[in-house]
């Protein structure tokens, strides 16, 4: 399969359930997983649910502008980065964001920088 | 070293060598790099130059507002994010750009995605 189909069909499925179901991003995540949250390191899944669980606000609609992507070493790893707009509810105007993944030994890590 | 003063240093050096001398970014790139610029990727460092010194400005000056920084897999790599503005001479209004780096197994990527 097409690498930049797969990364593709990776970041819908993972904006989607963040935005439906904030939880069941659990699966995506291993426990040594980090998420790097305007500037915070999160480790592991269950503390990286928590905190995302945990952002003040309940409904938000991501819209993605770009999706990138490169081969990430000898064993098949992906690099994915994304950029796109968030939208709250009850807010006017969008916030700009940049992702990226990287996918290599069972190891997820996002990078989120809303801006 | 604390990583994170390594990924500032780094950065700090490929910006200030950017906006000083862009031939001089050719030592930072492998044979196996990977440049995605704006959606293309350009691969091995005598391409990545080339590209990079083709650019149709000939001044311009990064100010980096952000780096993050992750450990990459057992081999102590390290993913490095950042966002800033550029600003071009002539040009009232700076860039917004992000970029990643992920050094490994002496591999360097970088994404380019201005915005």
């Amino acid at each position: 399969m097409d690498p930049d189909a797969v990364a593709k069909a990776f970041v819908e499925h993972y904006y989607t359930t963040f935005d439906a179901n904030r939880t069941g991003l659990a699966n995506l995540y291993q426990e040594g997983s980090m998420l790097t949250f305007e500037g915070q390191k999160i480790q592991g899944s269950p503390n990286i649910v928590a905190k995302l669980t945990s952002l003040p606000f309940q409904q938000c609609q991501h819209s993605i502008t770009t999706v990138d992507c490169q081969p990430s070493g000898p064993a098949g790893g992906m690099l994915v980065f994304v950029s796109g707009n968030l939208q709250l509810a009850g807010e006017q105007h969008a916030l700009k964001f940049s992702q990226m993944a990287i996918d290599s030994r069972l190891l997820v890590l996002w990078f989120n920088r809303c801006r």
